[in-house]
């Protein structure tokens, strides 16, 4: 079953291209992105908030108009295989994940998506093709209004130098810049 | 100048494609990210730590294997044009942000980075002329250390069965799933 307007192949060699592997969560992303779509009024300008940060939001990527340096991809750390792609200024939309309990007759990608086997158990070639079988069979659809207030979508307002650090940054974040006063993560170094 | 292996205008293309449109900040993201690869040593598998959710996420998206899907690219919100790419074992790595002392023979980027001038006053084709001729001149570099315990690459773990929602969800983020918990930005619509 063709993902997006992509053969699977085709879908498959973006993949690794642009993600580094053609991994099944990238796939099966593929064809929830797709149901999600196709189950949108056509011509809706949408954003998308993905329930995890596997795989997931780069076939959103991959697929749809939104990204996560367009601000229109948002991820909440759920660590759920789902996604909702929904109205920019409405927030009404669809929001598609995996159904356990469609996964009848595909035993490969149930015990997959329930981390069921190892890596070493798993049968990549056959998970694969189950994938592409089952296409958006195995996807469940419902639809949903997403609470925009809850999402990034601000701009960063006026800057100004943080006077720590010398770096500029919004004012909207007080005195000093976020980086000063959380404390980078990252250090000068020699 | 060349923006990684593209030519400016090729990079435009891909950042129409990708990103909606050639947004200053991708093209000066673009200059960010080309000077910091070449400042890593060669052959080196690196992660990125962006700090804005601004167009500079997809420049590296676009020229590096980092992306949001693959969790080689991380994003902490400061509000700064500022990027460091690191080795993904050792944290080591190069910082590349913009420095608004390089800005003097480059009006337009100045105001444009400074947000001095409104959008209706830009003169959107001179600053694209000054990101082009500026290239990487604009950018300062200094070698960083990245805390990897701060960013976000553990998997996720064992799966379970939220006792609320019915959906699976990681065990380790305690007996109910995290959109129960937190309440996710999305609700049941008809």
């Amino acid at each position: 079953m063709n993902i997006g307007p992509y053969e699977f192949s085709e879908f498959k060699e973006l993949a690794v291209k642009f993600h580094g592997y053609a991994a099944p969560g990238l796939l099966i992303g593929g064809y929830m992105t797709t149901a999600a779509m196709a189950a949108l009024p056509a011509g809706v300008l949408f954003e998308a908030l993905v329930e995890t940060y596997n795989c997931l939001p780069d076939a959103v990527q991959l697929l749809t108009p939104c990204s996560t340096g367009n601000k229109r991809l948002h991820v909440a750390p759920y660590g759920k295989t789902a996604l909702s792609l929904f109205d920019k200024y409405t927030g009404r939309g669809i929001r598609a994940r995996v159904d356990p309990g469609l996964l009848g007759p595909w035993p490969e990608i149930r015990a997959w998506i329930m981390k069921e086997k190892s890596k070493e158990e798993q049968d990549e070639a056959l998970l694969e093709r189950q994938i592409a079988e089952a296409g958006t069979t195995i996807i469940a659809l419902q639809p949903v209004s997403v609470d925009l207030s809850r999402l990034n979508r601000k701009s960063d307002g006026p800057l100004a130098v943080c006077p720590r650090c010398g770096e500029s940054f919004p004012t909207a974040h007080g005195s000093l810049c976020r980086a000063c006063t959380e404390g980078a993560p990252y250090s000068a170094a020699s």
